[in-house]
Protein backbone atom coordinates (compact mmCIF):
# COMPACT_ATOMS: atom_id res chain seq x y z
CA UNK A 1 0.00 0.00 0.00
CA UNK A 2 1.19 3.28 -0.78
CA UNK A 3 0.62 5.82 1.34
CA UNK A 4 1.52 9.79 1.74
CA UNK A 5 3.04 10.36 4.83
CA UNK A 6 3.89 14.03 4.78
CA UNK A 7 2.77 17.48 5.45
CA UNK A 8 4.53 18.63 2.98
CA UNK A 9 3.42 16.59 0.10
CA UNK A 10 2.11 19.00 -2.40
CA UNK A 11 -1.55 17.19 -2.30
CA UNK A 12 -1.99 17.53 1.24
CA UNK A 13 -0.60 20.82 1.23
CA UNK A 14 -3.59 21.66 -1.89
CA UNK A 15 -6.08 19.77 0.25
CA UNK A 16 -5.05 21.94 3.37
CA UNK A 17 -5.66 25.19 0.96
CA UNK A 18 -9.32 23.97 0.21
CA UNK A 19 -10.17 23.31 3.59
CA UNK A 20 -9.24 27.24 4.37
CA UNK A 21 -10.02 29.08 1.56
CA UNK A 22 -12.67 30.35 -0.21
CA UNK A 23 -10.55 31.25 -3.25
CA UNK A 24 -9.45 28.29 -3.61
CA UNK A 25 -12.45 26.10 -3.80
CA UNK A 26 -13.82 28.18 -6.00
CA UNK A 27 -10.75 28.63 -9.03
CA UNK A 28 -10.69 24.59 -8.68
CA UNK A 29 -14.99 24.61 -8.46
CA UNK A 30 -14.96 22.12 -6.07
CA UNK A 31 -15.16 21.52 -2.10
CA UNK A 32 -14.19 19.25 0.32
CA UNK A 33 -16.86 16.58 2.30
CA UNK A 34 -15.97 14.62 5.06
CA UNK A 35 -17.03 11.40 7.08
CA UNK A 36 -18.71 8.03 5.93
CA UNK A 37 -22.62 9.58 6.03
CA UNK A 38 -21.31 12.38 3.22
CA UNK A 39 -19.77 10.44 1.90
CA UNK A 40 -22.02 7.71 0.87
CA UNK A 41 -25.19 10.08 0.42
CA UNK A 42 -23.02 12.23 -2.59
CA UNK A 43 -23.81 11.53 -6.34
CA UNK A 44 -21.50 9.94 -7.44
CA UNK A 45 -20.56 11.98 -10.42
CA UNK A 46 -19.64 14.93 -8.28
CA UNK A 47 -17.01 13.09 -6.78
CA UNK A 48 -13.26 13.78 -8.14
CA UNK A 49 -11.05 12.16 -5.67
CA UNK A 50 -11.67 10.24 -2.42
CA UNK A 51 -8.66 10.08 0.36
CA UNK A 52 -8.78 7.38 3.40
CA UNK A 53 -6.49 7.23 6.45
CA UNK A 54 -4.38 4.10 6.95
CA UNK A 55 -6.99 3.23 9.69
CA UNK A 56 -9.88 3.58 7.69
CA UNK A 57 -8.44 1.58 5.22
CA UNK A 58 -7.25 -1.29 7.52
CA UNK A 59 -10.84 -1.34 9.20
CA UNK A 60 -13.05 -0.36 5.88
CA UNK A 61 -10.94 -2.34 3.72
CA UNK A 62 -13.51 -4.27 2.17
CA UNK A 63 -15.92 -1.29 2.16
CA UNK A 64 -13.14 0.53 0.77
CA UNK A 65 -11.77 -2.02 -1.89
CA UNK A 66 -15.60 -1.92 -2.85
CA UNK A 67 -16.78 1.41 -3.11
CA UNK A 68 -14.21 3.18 -4.34
CA UNK A 69 -12.77 2.85 -7.30
CA UNK A 70 -9.74 4.87 -6.58
CA UNK A 71 -8.69 6.31 -3.46
CA UNK A 72 -5.32 7.74 -1.99
CA UNK A 73 -4.37 6.19 1.57
CA UNK A 74 -2.64 9.37 4.21
CA UNK A 75 -1.30 8.38 7.49
CA UNK A 76 -3.15 9.03 10.01
CA UNK A 77 -1.11 11.88 11.24
CA UNK A 78 -1.65 13.41 7.79
CA UNK A 79 -5.13 12.72 7.57
CA UNK A 80 -5.45 14.41 11.00
CA UNK A 81 -4.23 17.44 9.32
CA UNK A 82 -5.81 17.89 6.58
CA UNK A 83 -9.62 16.74 8.85
CA UNK A 84 -11.66 20.10 9.73
CA UNK A 85 -12.86 17.39 12.34
CA UNK A 86 -11.63 16.58 15.55
CA UNK A 87 -12.46 13.08 15.97
CA UNK A 88 -11.77 12.26 11.87
CA UNK A 89 -13.64 9.20 10.31
CA UNK A 90 -11.38 9.08 8.25
CA UNK A 91 -12.70 9.69 4.69
CA UNK A 92 -12.69 12.85 2.84
CA UNK A 93 -13.55 13.17 -0.63
CA UNK A 94 -13.13 16.37 -3.14
CA UNK A 95 -16.11 16.79 -4.80
CA UNK A 96 -17.13 19.19 -8.16
CA UNK A 97 -19.04 22.26 -6.79
CA UNK A 98 -22.89 23.02 -7.80
CA UNK A 99 -23.76 24.53 -10.77
CA UNK A 100 -27.17 25.61 -10.36
CA UNK A 101 -28.97 28.71 -12.39
CA UNK A 102 -31.68 31.42 -11.25
CA UNK A 103 -34.25 29.27 -13.23
CA UNK A 104 -33.87 25.96 -11.18
CA UNK A 105 -33.59 27.83 -7.85
CA UNK A 106 -36.79 28.97 -8.79
CA UNK A 107 -38.86 26.06 -8.18
CA UNK A 108 -41.36 25.24 -10.70
CA UNK A 109 -44.90 25.26 -10.18
CA UNK A 110 -44.84 26.07 -5.98
CA UNK A 111 -42.07 27.91 -5.59
CA UNK A 112 -40.99 28.45 -1.85
CA UNK A 113 -37.63 30.09 -2.01
CA UNK A 114 -35.61 31.24 0.84
CA UNK A 115 -33.19 34.49 -0.17
CA UNK A 116 -30.44 35.08 2.55
CA UNK A 117 -28.80 38.81 2.99
CA UNK A 118 -25.02 38.61 4.05
CA UNK A 119 -25.28 35.38 6.75
CA UNK A 120 -22.24 35.34 8.45
CA UNK A 121 -22.48 31.48 10.70
CA UNK A 122 -21.25 29.02 8.58
CA UNK A 123 -22.98 26.46 10.98
CA UNK A 124 -26.18 28.61 10.65
CA UNK A 125 -25.86 28.42 7.04
CA UNK A 126 -25.55 24.93 6.91
CA UNK A 127 -28.71 24.18 9.69
CA UNK A 128 -30.65 26.48 7.30
CA UNK A 129 -30.15 24.20 4.05
CA UNK A 130 -30.73 21.44 5.97
CA UNK A 131 -34.35 22.50 7.78
CA UNK A 132 -34.93 24.26 4.03
CA UNK A 133 -34.75 20.29 2.24
CA UNK A 134 -37.38 19.26 5.22
CA UNK A 135 -39.54 22.09 4.91
CA UNK A 136 -39.92 21.32 1.27
CA UNK A 137 -38.15 25.02 -0.03
CA UNK A 138 -37.38 24.78 -3.04
CA UNK A 139 -34.29 26.51 -3.70
CA UNK A 140 -32.25 29.27 -1.94
CA UNK A 141 -31.01 32.57 -2.88
CA UNK A 142 -27.44 34.14 -1.20
CA UNK A 143 -25.50 37.50 -2.23
CA UNK A 144 -21.77 37.33 -2.26
CA UNK A 145 -21.37 38.09 1.10
CA UNK A 146 -23.20 35.51 2.48
CA UNK A 147 -20.21 33.01 4.78
CA UNK A 148 -19.43 30.68 1.35
CA UNK A 149 -21.95 27.22 1.49
CA UNK A 150 -18.35 25.41 0.54
CA UNK A 151 -16.86 26.00 4.37
CA UNK A 152 -16.55 22.72 5.67
CA UNK A 153 -18.02 23.41 9.05
CA UNK A 154 -21.03 24.67 6.68
CA UNK A 155 -21.03 21.73 4.90
CA UNK A 156 -21.17 19.36 8.37
CA UNK A 157 -23.98 21.29 9.55
CA UNK A 158 -25.78 20.64 6.11
CA UNK A 159 -25.95 16.70 7.10
CA UNK A 160 -26.46 16.15 3.12
CA UNK A 161 -29.14 18.45 1.75
CA UNK A 162 -25.91 20.66 0.11
CA UNK A 163 -26.09 17.97 -2.53
CA UNK A 164 -30.12 18.06 -3.04
CA UNK A 165 -31.01 21.45 -2.06
CA UNK A 166 -30.90 24.18 -5.38
CA UNK A 167 -28.97 27.16 -4.73
CA UNK A 168 -27.30 29.64 -6.02
CA UNK A 169 -25.06 33.09 -5.01
CA UNK A 170 -26.82 36.10 -7.05
CA UNK A 171 -24.34 38.59 -8.11
CA UNK A 172 -26.80 41.16 -7.23
CA UNK A 173 -29.32 40.28 -4.66
CA UNK A 174 -31.87 43.00 -5.69
CA UNK A 175 -31.85 41.59 -9.63
CA UNK A 176 -32.59 38.59 -8.00
CA UNK A 177 -35.60 39.47 -6.28
CA UNK A 178 -36.84 41.36 -8.95
CA UNK A 179 -36.41 38.55 -10.68
CA UNK A 180 -38.63 36.51 -8.84
CA UNK A 181 -41.34 39.38 -8.38
CA UNK A 182 -41.58 39.31 -11.96
CA UNK A 183 -42.32 35.87 -11.62
CA UNK A 184 -45.65 36.17 -9.70
CA UNK A 185 -43.75 35.11 -6.01
CA UNK A 186 -44.46 37.07 -3.67
CA UNK A 187 -41.49 38.39 -0.96
CA UNK A 188 -42.04 38.38 2.41
CA UNK A 189 -39.36 40.05 4.74
CA UNK A 190 -39.14 39.19 8.41
CA UNK A 191 -38.76 42.79 9.84
CA UNK A 192 -39.18 44.55 13.27
CA UNK A 193 -41.77 46.46 11.46
CA UNK A 194 -43.64 43.95 10.08
CA UNK A 195 -47.56 44.78 10.37
CA UNK A 196 -49.15 41.79 10.23
CA UNK A 197 -47.87 38.24 12.25
CA UNK A 198 -46.24 35.77 9.92
CA UNK A 199 -49.07 33.44 10.39
CA UNK A 200 -51.29 35.94 8.62
CA UNK A 201 -50.29 35.58 5.12
CA UNK A 202 -50.87 33.25 2.81
CA UNK A 203 -47.84 30.92 1.76
CA UNK A 204 -50.17 28.06 -0.56
CA UNK A 205 -48.71 30.51 -2.89
CA UNK A 206 -45.31 31.08 -4.41
CA UNK A 207 -43.35 32.69 -1.76
CA UNK A 208 -39.84 33.72 -0.69
CA UNK A 209 -38.77 34.92 2.49
CA UNK A 210 -36.17 37.31 3.01
CA UNK A 211 -33.57 36.61 6.12
CA UNK A 212 -31.12 38.89 7.29
CA UNK A 213 -27.86 39.25 8.73
CA UNK A 214 -26.82 37.86 12.63
CA UNK A 215 -26.05 40.98 14.20
CA UNK A 216 -28.39 43.17 11.58
CA UNK A 217 -31.01 41.64 10.26
CA UNK A 218 -31.87 42.54 6.46
CA UNK A 219 -29.92 45.32 4.73
CA UNK A 220 -32.50 48.72 3.83
CA UNK A 221 -32.31 48.70 0.27
CA UNK A 222 -32.89 44.42 0.68
CA UNK A 223 -36.02 44.89 3.21
CA UNK A 224 -37.52 47.60 1.19
CA UNK A 225 -37.80 45.47 -2.20
CA UNK A 226 -40.22 43.07 -0.20
CA UNK A 227 -43.38 43.05 -0.94
CA UNK A 228 -44.70 42.39 2.78
CA UNK A 229 -42.72 42.98 6.07
CA UNK A 230 -44.12 40.60 8.34
CA UNK A 231 -43.01 40.17 12.11
CA UNK A 232 -42.68 37.03 14.49
CA UNK A 233 -44.46 38.36 17.38
CA UNK A 234 -42.12 37.81 20.16
CA UNK A 235 -42.88 37.48 24.29
CA UNK A 236 -40.62 38.31 26.72
CA UNK A 237 -37.91 41.08 26.37
CA UNK A 238 -37.01 39.04 23.51
CA UNK A 239 -35.96 41.72 20.14
CA UNK A 240 -35.05 39.06 17.42
CA UNK A 241 -34.34 35.14 16.97
CA UNK A 242 -31.34 33.46 15.82
CA UNK A 243 -31.09 33.46 11.97
CA UNK A 244 -31.93 30.44 11.38
CA UNK A 245 -34.31 29.96 13.87
CA UNK A 246 -36.41 32.73 12.20
CA UNK A 247 -36.03 30.86 9.12
CA UNK A 248 -37.26 27.76 10.24
CA UNK A 249 -40.26 29.29 11.72
CA UNK A 250 -40.86 30.84 8.78
CA UNK A 251 -40.49 27.88 6.65
CA UNK A 252 -42.32 25.33 8.39
CA UNK A 253 -45.24 27.65 8.73
CA UNK A 254 -45.68 27.13 5.01
CA UNK A 255 -44.92 23.79 5.14
CA UNK A 256 -48.10 23.77 7.91
CA UNK A 257 -50.42 25.73 5.52
CA UNK A 258 -49.55 23.87 2.08
CA UNK A 259 -50.26 20.30 3.84
CA UNK A 260 -53.13 21.49 6.28
CA UNK A 261 -55.03 23.98 3.74
CA UNK A 262 -55.51 20.48 1.42
CA UNK A 263 -56.51 17.94 3.87
CA UNK A 264 -56.29 18.99 7.50
CA UNK A 265 -58.50 20.28 10.38
CA UNK A 266 -56.73 23.49 11.48
CA UNK A 267 -56.66 24.56 14.99
CA UNK B 1 -5.79 53.19 39.60
CA UNK B 2 -5.20 49.28 41.03
CA UNK B 3 -4.92 47.13 38.03
CA UNK B 4 -3.87 43.17 38.49
CA UNK B 5 -1.65 42.90 35.75
CA UNK B 6 -0.25 39.36 36.52
CA UNK B 7 -2.40 36.34 35.21
CA UNK B 8 -0.89 34.22 37.95
CA UNK B 9 -2.79 36.50 40.57
CA UNK B 10 -5.39 34.50 42.68
CA UNK B 11 -8.21 36.42 41.48
CA UNK B 12 -7.70 35.56 37.80
CA UNK B 13 -7.07 31.75 38.18
CA UNK B 14 -10.49 31.81 39.89
CA UNK B 15 -12.45 33.56 37.10
CA UNK B 16 -10.51 30.88 34.53
CA UNK B 17 -11.67 28.07 37.08
CA UNK B 18 -15.12 29.51 36.80
CA UNK B 19 -15.25 29.88 32.69
CA UNK B 20 -13.48 26.50 32.93
CA UNK B 21 -15.17 24.18 34.99
CA UNK B 22 -18.57 23.61 35.68
CA UNK B 23 -17.61 21.91 38.93
CA UNK B 24 -16.26 25.35 40.00
CA UNK B 25 -19.08 27.19 39.22
CA UNK B 26 -21.09 24.86 41.32
CA UNK B 27 -18.88 24.62 44.29
CA UNK B 28 -19.70 28.40 44.68
CA UNK B 29 -23.32 28.76 43.25
CA UNK B 30 -22.11 31.34 40.49
CA UNK B 31 -21.77 32.09 37.03
CA UNK B 32 -19.81 34.45 34.42
CA UNK B 33 -21.62 36.91 32.23
CA UNK B 34 -19.12 38.68 29.65
CA UNK B 35 -20.32 42.17 27.58
CA UNK B 36 -21.94 45.81 28.25
CA UNK B 37 -25.43 44.02 26.95
CA UNK B 38 -25.35 41.01 29.30
CA UNK B 39 -23.91 43.63 31.92
CA UNK B 40 -27.24 45.73 31.34
CA UNK B 41 -29.50 43.35 31.31
CA UNK B 42 -28.42 41.57 34.73
CA UNK B 43 -30.53 42.16 37.44
CA UNK B 44 -28.88 44.11 39.87
CA UNK B 45 -29.38 41.78 43.19
CA UNK B 46 -27.16 38.68 41.32
CA UNK B 47 -23.81 40.89 40.22
CA UNK B 48 -21.60 39.64 42.87
CA UNK B 49 -17.97 41.03 41.14
CA UNK B 50 -17.35 43.07 38.25
CA UNK B 51 -14.18 43.40 36.58
CA UNK B 52 -13.33 45.54 33.67
CA UNK B 53 -10.03 45.92 31.48
CA UNK B 54 -7.78 48.50 31.74
CA UNK B 55 -9.01 50.05 27.59
CA UNK B 56 -12.97 49.75 28.57
CA UNK B 57 -12.02 51.56 32.43
CA UNK B 58 -10.27 54.68 30.42
CA UNK B 59 -12.44 54.43 27.76
CA UNK B 60 -15.98 54.02 29.53
CA UNK B 61 -14.75 55.99 33.02
CA UNK B 62 -17.93 57.94 33.30
CA UNK B 63 -20.10 54.57 32.57
CA UNK B 64 -18.26 52.60 34.64
CA UNK B 65 -17.73 55.30 37.55
CA UNK B 66 -21.63 56.11 37.26
CA UNK B 67 -22.89 52.33 36.82
CA UNK B 68 -20.39 50.20 39.23
CA UNK B 69 -20.33 50.59 42.57
CA UNK B 70 -17.39 48.68 42.78
CA UNK B 71 -15.16 46.98 40.12
CA UNK B 72 -11.59 45.77 39.67
CA UNK B 73 -9.45 46.21 36.50
CA UNK B 74 -7.38 44.05 34.76
CA UNK B 75 -4.73 44.84 32.45
CA UNK B 76 -6.03 44.23 28.69
CA UNK B 77 -3.62 40.90 28.27
CA UNK B 78 -5.32 39.63 31.78
CA UNK B 79 -8.45 40.79 30.71
CA UNK B 80 -8.27 38.68 27.05
CA UNK B 81 -7.08 36.15 29.24
CA UNK B 82 -9.80 35.76 31.06
CA UNK B 83 -12.64 36.58 28.70
CA UNK B 84 -14.66 33.39 27.10
CA UNK B 85 -14.54 35.57 23.26
CA UNK B 86 -11.98 36.63 20.68
CA UNK B 87 -12.72 40.18 21.20
CA UNK B 88 -13.47 40.62 24.64
CA UNK B 89 -16.21 44.19 25.19
CA UNK B 90 -13.69 44.90 28.07
CA UNK B 91 -16.27 44.04 31.37
CA UNK B 92 -16.93 40.41 33.06
CA UNK B 93 -19.05 40.10 35.86
CA UNK B 94 -19.43 37.04 38.43
CA UNK B 95 -23.07 36.31 39.19
CA UNK B 96 -25.32 34.19 41.34
CA UNK B 97 -27.03 31.57 40.13
CA UNK B 98 -30.71 31.21 39.62
CA UNK B 99 -32.87 29.11 42.01
CA UNK B 100 -35.68 28.16 40.80
CA UNK B 101 -37.89 24.56 41.90
CA UNK B 102 -40.05 22.79 39.77
CA UNK B 103 -42.89 24.69 41.06
CA UNK B 104 -41.17 27.50 39.29
CA UNK B 105 -40.79 26.22 36.17
CA UNK B 106 -44.56 24.55 35.81
CA UNK B 107 -45.21 28.34 34.94
CA UNK B 108 -48.87 28.49 36.11
CA UNK B 109 -52.41 29.22 34.77
CA UNK B 110 -50.92 27.98 30.93
CA UNK B 111 -47.87 25.93 31.44
CA UNK B 112 -45.78 25.60 27.94
CA UNK B 113 -42.75 23.75 29.01
CA UNK B 114 -39.76 22.45 27.01
CA UNK B 115 -37.89 19.24 28.52
CA UNK B 116 -34.45 18.49 27.19
CA UNK B 117 -33.38 15.06 27.59
CA UNK B 118 -29.09 14.97 27.11
CA UNK B 119 -29.16 18.31 25.52
CA UNK B 120 -24.96 18.77 24.59
CA UNK B 121 -24.07 21.45 22.16
CA UNK B 122 -23.56 24.96 24.39
CA UNK B 123 -24.90 27.08 21.46
CA UNK B 124 -27.92 25.08 20.79
CA UNK B 125 -29.55 25.30 24.52
CA UNK B 126 -28.69 28.62 24.60
CA UNK B 127 -30.43 29.31 21.36
CA UNK B 128 -33.34 27.28 22.96
CA UNK B 129 -33.49 29.66 26.23
CA UNK B 130 -33.49 32.87 23.81
CA UNK B 131 -36.42 31.38 21.46
CA UNK B 132 -38.23 29.72 24.13
CA UNK B 133 -38.29 33.18 25.97
CA UNK B 134 -39.96 34.59 22.48
CA UNK B 135 -42.33 31.99 22.13
CA UNK B 136 -43.54 31.74 25.38
CA UNK B 137 -42.60 29.14 27.36
CA UNK B 138 -43.10 29.04 30.91
CA UNK B 139 -39.81 27.08 32.00
CA UNK B 140 -37.60 24.42 31.12
CA UNK B 141 -36.38 21.22 32.77
CA UNK B 142 -32.97 19.59 31.62
CA UNK B 143 -31.77 16.21 33.09
CA UNK B 144 -28.40 16.69 34.43
CA UNK B 145 -26.66 15.14 31.36
CA UNK B 146 -27.59 17.94 29.66
CA UNK B 147 -24.44 20.49 28.73
CA UNK B 148 -24.09 23.39 31.93
CA UNK B 149 -26.54 26.30 31.18
CA UNK B 150 -24.05 28.35 32.61
CA UNK B 151 -21.41 27.54 29.84
CA UNK B 152 -20.07 30.96 29.02
CA UNK B 153 -21.05 29.67 25.42
CA UNK B 154 -24.40 28.79 26.32
CA UNK B 155 -24.71 32.33 28.53
CA UNK B 156 -24.07 34.33 25.01
CA UNK B 157 -26.18 32.55 23.03
CA UNK B 158 -29.25 33.15 25.43
CA UNK B 159 -28.84 37.01 24.90
CA UNK B 160 -30.19 37.94 28.29
CA UNK B 161 -32.89 34.95 28.39
CA UNK B 162 -30.90 33.46 31.10
CA UNK B 163 -31.80 36.15 33.31
CA UNK B 164 -35.74 35.71 32.34
CA UNK B 165 -36.16 32.16 31.73
CA UNK B 166 -37.37 29.80 34.46
CA UNK B 167 -35.49 26.23 34.61
CA UNK B 168 -34.32 23.77 36.54
CA UNK B 169 -32.33 20.55 36.36
CA UNK B 170 -34.04 17.72 37.48
CA UNK B 171 -31.88 15.13 39.38
CA UNK B 172 -34.40 12.63 37.94
CA UNK B 173 -36.21 12.98 34.68
CA UNK B 174 -38.39 10.26 34.90
CA UNK B 175 -39.77 12.19 38.30
CA UNK B 176 -40.20 15.47 36.82
CA UNK B 177 -41.98 13.74 33.77
CA UNK B 178 -44.21 12.23 36.59
CA UNK B 179 -44.75 15.32 38.31
CA UNK B 180 -45.87 17.45 34.96
CA UNK B 181 -48.34 14.97 34.20
CA UNK B 182 -50.04 15.05 37.45
CA UNK B 183 -50.74 18.67 37.76
CA UNK B 184 -52.53 18.11 34.17
CA UNK B 185 -50.03 19.04 31.78
CA UNK B 186 -49.59 16.68 28.26
CA UNK B 187 -46.42 15.65 27.25
CA UNK B 188 -45.32 15.30 23.68
CA UNK B 189 -42.12 13.62 22.32
CA UNK B 190 -41.06 14.98 19.11
CA UNK B 191 -40.94 11.34 17.33
CA UNK B 192 -39.95 9.86 14.18
CA UNK B 193 -42.58 7.21 15.07
CA UNK B 194 -45.29 10.17 15.92
CA UNK B 195 -48.32 8.81 14.53
CA UNK B 196 -49.76 12.60 14.24
CA UNK B 197 -48.30 15.43 13.08
CA UNK B 198 -47.32 18.13 15.43
CA UNK B 199 -49.86 20.77 14.06
CA UNK B 200 -52.70 18.29 14.66
CA UNK B 201 -52.68 18.66 18.20
CA UNK B 202 -53.98 21.27 20.65
CA UNK B 203 -51.31 23.34 22.88
CA UNK B 204 -53.96 25.86 23.76
CA UNK B 205 -53.73 23.38 26.61
CA UNK B 206 -51.23 22.85 29.35
CA UNK B 207 -48.17 21.36 27.52
CA UNK B 208 -44.99 20.21 27.39
CA UNK B 209 -42.38 19.06 24.75
CA UNK B 210 -39.61 16.63 25.20
CA UNK B 211 -36.61 17.28 23.35
CA UNK B 212 -33.86 14.46 22.74
CA UNK B 213 -30.20 14.71 21.98
CA UNK B 214 -28.79 16.00 19.12
CA UNK B 215 -27.06 12.81 17.85
CA UNK B 216 -29.58 10.25 19.16
CA UNK B 217 -33.05 11.89 20.10
CA UNK B 218 -34.81 10.67 22.96
CA UNK B 219 -33.64 8.35 25.51
CA UNK B 220 -36.34 5.30 25.04
CA UNK B 221 -36.91 5.64 28.89
CA UNK B 222 -37.80 8.91 28.89
CA UNK B 223 -39.56 8.94 25.39
CA UNK B 224 -42.21 6.08 26.62
CA UNK B 225 -43.30 8.58 29.26
CA UNK B 226 -44.74 11.31 26.76
CA UNK B 227 -48.38 11.25 26.51
CA UNK B 228 -48.30 11.41 22.81
CA UNK B 229 -45.78 11.09 20.10
CA UNK B 230 -45.53 14.04 17.40
CA UNK B 231 -43.62 14.09 14.17
CA UNK B 232 -42.39 17.15 12.41
CA UNK B 233 -43.14 15.71 8.97
CA UNK B 234 -40.16 16.26 6.81
CA UNK B 235 -39.87 16.29 2.97
CA UNK B 236 -37.07 15.35 0.87
CA UNK B 237 -34.41 13.00 2.43
CA UNK B 238 -34.55 14.89 5.68
CA UNK B 239 -34.52 12.16 8.46
CA UNK B 240 -34.24 14.77 11.84
CA UNK B 241 -34.07 18.55 12.44
CA UNK B 242 -31.17 20.23 14.84
CA UNK B 243 -32.43 19.58 18.35
CA UNK B 244 -32.62 23.35 18.40
CA UNK B 245 -34.75 23.63 15.11
CA UNK B 246 -37.39 20.86 16.11
CA UNK B 247 -37.62 22.85 19.91
CA UNK B 248 -38.29 25.94 17.90
CA UNK B 249 -41.00 24.73 15.64
CA UNK B 250 -43.07 23.06 18.37
CA UNK B 251 -42.62 26.23 20.37
CA UNK B 252 -43.47 28.66 18.06
CA UNK B 253 -46.80 26.68 17.17
CA UNK B 254 -47.59 26.69 20.64
CA UNK B 255 -47.55 29.68 20.54
CA UNK B 256 -49.46 30.42 17.31
CA UNK B 257 -52.07 28.18 18.48
CA UNK B 258 -52.65 30.37 21.77
CA UNK B 259 -52.53 33.51 20.05
CA UNK B 260 -55.04 32.74 16.74
CA UNK B 261 -57.38 30.31 18.96
CA UNK B 262 -58.97 33.48 20.59
CA UNK B 263 -58.89 36.38 17.69
CA UNK B 264 -57.57 35.55 14.59
CA UNK B 265 -58.39 34.29 11.02
CA UNK B 266 -56.26 30.87 10.50
CA UNK B 267 -54.93 30.34 7.22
Amino acid sequence: MNKITSTSNAKVKRLVNLKKKRRARDEEKVFLVEGIRMFREAPKEILNEVYVSESFYKKERSVADDLLASFEVLSDTVFDYVSDTRTPQGILCVAKQMEYTLDTVEGGDKPHIVVLDRLQDPGNLGTIFRTAEGAGVTGIIMDRECVDIYNPKTIRSTMGSIYRMPFCYAANLADAISFLKERGIRTYAAHLEGARDYDEEDYCRPCAFLIGNEGNGLTKEIADLADNYIKIPMKGQVESLNAAIAASVLMFEAARQRRTMSDRIVY
